[in-house]
């Protein structure tokens, strides 16, 4: 790989990319290569004939042909050179092959716009930005789960194929199921509480979630990765919240470490590992803040929106110096029924939303666990106890107090990095009119 | 948890979790509690008043009303005993709390058909060997990810919908998406190989795959976790062999390291870290040797059949003492288009089907990553160019040689485990008939 070069000592080496620039100049040929892992810069100085006249040979010829964007090996001198910018290092080129030759055509170029890009996603991903979010992504994610693997939980590949939905029937997609319907699963949320009445006590699940959701936000996407975890015996959703924080902490010390100095080259950023406890406030109490500073939520029901999100974010920035804040205690009217509601206040619930850097990354709550305080929450939120017959069974065969979370994987990513879309940092993102490529 | 007990010295103790059984004596109450982590006997020695008659105090009264499957938090006086046979220790009970009440009834017993015991997943899933089926599972996975990243390769999450087919049109799942319809992905062969024209080198993706396959067999699911990767600049099929059989050595050290003895214990089952190389026999010569030991393949086209695998697998362990077996250079008329053709014989593919204890887990394959060579065997395979336009492109613009395989989760721990069908290895089946719970 390209990134292992400059340790090595000057010498043959060989080196597998795809071209990204050739400068094919009248003495000499310059190429860079790059990699999954970095770029280099080529070098082949033109022969020439008894009278100085540039020879035709190669690889010269093929040089000149290049397009951007073949793949090719390439073998040569190794030389460190403090003077060549990229890395210090060239190859002084001896032989090299084609594998394919790029059609000469750039679809995208550094100005397209997002839609154009997306188009054509493939070449998009060459850039090393978005390579190195894929990296980010994969040592965040690995961080989660050697935590979770280190606490005793057991990892879940849970059904994306329902028989009915788990949230709400309104953003539900169907699926032809042989002489049936199925639906795409909206979270993992009931087969997770499965798993706390079947006993398996710490659950975790990275997975797609689909929702039939027609807007087109920056935040939204029809398909998306949902991180969740599920823990029996606990007394509240601070537990919860001290689950989420631990593993929010382990996970961005792990990016730190090992992508930390790329992150502040090429995104600008300095990835903070945050500190804990999280800032936890009240959602009422955060509401009167957000009022104090002049903003007025502008919404009948009790929720928060967007822009009161940037807000007491801003808030706990200035206040506490912290990325992330709990919003706690939702009111019961905007959760769904089967969050447990405070002793005592039937208004509340054990729940929160955590917001980082302003935007919304995941919903926890404790779980009502409770059959009959179960079966009256769904009935007064007017879902049928009938349909969800096999979820309300989990309960009366004996369940542990229990709680969790779901967390966007692309949220984090996206407000990590300072990207202005989730599509910057899927893979290949999902929309109501995007199912391509 | 109750596994961590034994290692506390006498004194007093708290415990979580849910009725296994409740023997209601005369003078003493047995109750055997039951986590994620093992099993305790409680003891409650009745009260007597001063005639010597039973008084019913608490916790008696209790423990008498003790459905199954309760769930509790107990605390008592932790003893030593080398003479209870569950683990040599027990719980003088001196306070249990129940957290829910199970209704007394045992929908499925241990005589219960499979499929009823399906209709009951999170109630058969509190066998201590389903859970550690499961745990199982999470340390496999594990250590396949981590063997990945520890070899710089990048974690994706390719979408599960998709605009047309991966594979076959035949095994589709149709969504009704928005205006227009959409297909749940076979497989994420399309993405993973757009990977390698993106230039990210070496990827992996765990995670659903579907196929509207109308089969019952103990092998088929309509929807299954598929464990995927896929790596550049290879030379042929055998640098991802490589690979494979070293992700699987690795996997399967973990998994005998921490469960060795536990799998011996409730299977019966020895794991054996297998030997590398495996042994690899290109699919002519297994089928030659499968007919000299008096099995004629009844099959009209090249393939091998379910009896020829296990009869492979025979001679495989017999000869070689190996539980794995590559059978290499499939046919390309039984390969996708999409399989790299013999230099000079284009009637075989550099591809290979892996069989484990006599049943095939994956198959693998070098991509054809010449684009006119590809068109070609598309069209002689009946592939329309036009469907796949834009997976044809992830071709035009420069590709590296690449290859990698797909592999079941789910027949993995079926195999290893001694199971009879990845129904009981999979947390919540799905099938033709099958979508719930």
């Amino acid at each position: 790989m390209i990134k292992n070069l400059a340790a090595l000592d000057d010498g043959l080496v060989s080196v597998s990319g795809w071209v990204e620039t050739v400068r094919d100049q009248k003495k000499v040929q310059f190429v860079v290569l790059r990699d999954e892992s970095g770029a280099v810069q080529l070098v082949n100085p033109r022969t020439t004939d008894a009278e100085g006249v540039v020879v035709d040979d190669e690889p010269a010829t093929t040089i000149s042909g290049l397009s951007q964007g073949s793949f090719v090996t390439v073998s040569g001198q190794l030389k460190h050179d403090e003077r060549v910018k990229l890395g210090g290092i060239e190859i002084k080129l001896a032989s090299l092959e084609v594998v394919t030759h790029a059609i000469p055509e750039t679809p995208i170029a550094a100005d397209s716009s997002l839609d154009k890009r997306m188009d054509w996603r493939f070449l998009d991903l060459r850039q090393p930005k978005a390579s190195l979010i894929f990296r980010i992504q994969t040592t965040f994610e690995h961080a989660l789960r050697t935590y979770w693997i280190e606490h005793d939980f057991i990892e879940l590949h849970t059904p994306k194929l329902m028989a009915s939905a788990s949230e709400s029937r309104a953003e539900l997609f169907e699926v032809e199921y042989f002489d049936r319907k199925a639906y795409l699963a909206q979270s993992p949320q009931f087969f997770k509480q499965m798993a706390q009445s079947a006993g398996f006590g710490k659950i975790f699940e990275v997975g797609p979630a689909f929702r039939a959701d027609p807007s087109f936000t920056s935040r939204h996407a029809t398909e998306f990765t949902s991180v969740d975890s599920e823990i029996s015996w606990i007394g509240s959703h601070e537990d919860v919240m001290q689950l989420h924080e631990e593993l929010l902490v382990h996970a961005f010390t792990a990016v730190k470490a090992k992508h930390g100095e790329e992150i502040l080259g090429l995104f600008g950023v300095e990835v903070t590992v945050p500190t804990t406890p999280f800032p936890r406030i009240p959602l009422a109490e955060a509401k009167e803040i957000v009022k104090s500073r002049g903003y007025e939520v502008p919404r009948d029901d009790d929720d928060m929106d967007p822009e009161g999100e940037r807000q007491i974010a801003a808030y706990v920035a200035e206040t506490y110096g912290h990325e992330f804040v709990f919003l706690t205690d939702y009111a019961s009217s905007i959760r769904p029924f089967y969050h447990m509601r405070h002793e005592g206040d039937a208004s509340l619930t054990n729940s929160y939303d955590l917001i980082f850097n302003g935007t919304e990354i995941s919903t926890g709550a404790q779980r009502e666990h409770r059959i009959d305080v179960l079966v009256e929450q769904a009935v007064e939120k007017g879902v049928d106890p009938a349909e969800i017959a096999g979820y309300l069974d989990f309960f009366r065969y004996g369940v542990p107090s229990h709680g969790g979370f779901g967390m966007g994987l692309a949220r984090v990513l996206m407000l990590m990095l300072h990207q202005a879309s989730i599509r910057e940092v899927t893979y290949l993102f999902r929309g109501p009119t995007r199912l391509e490529p």
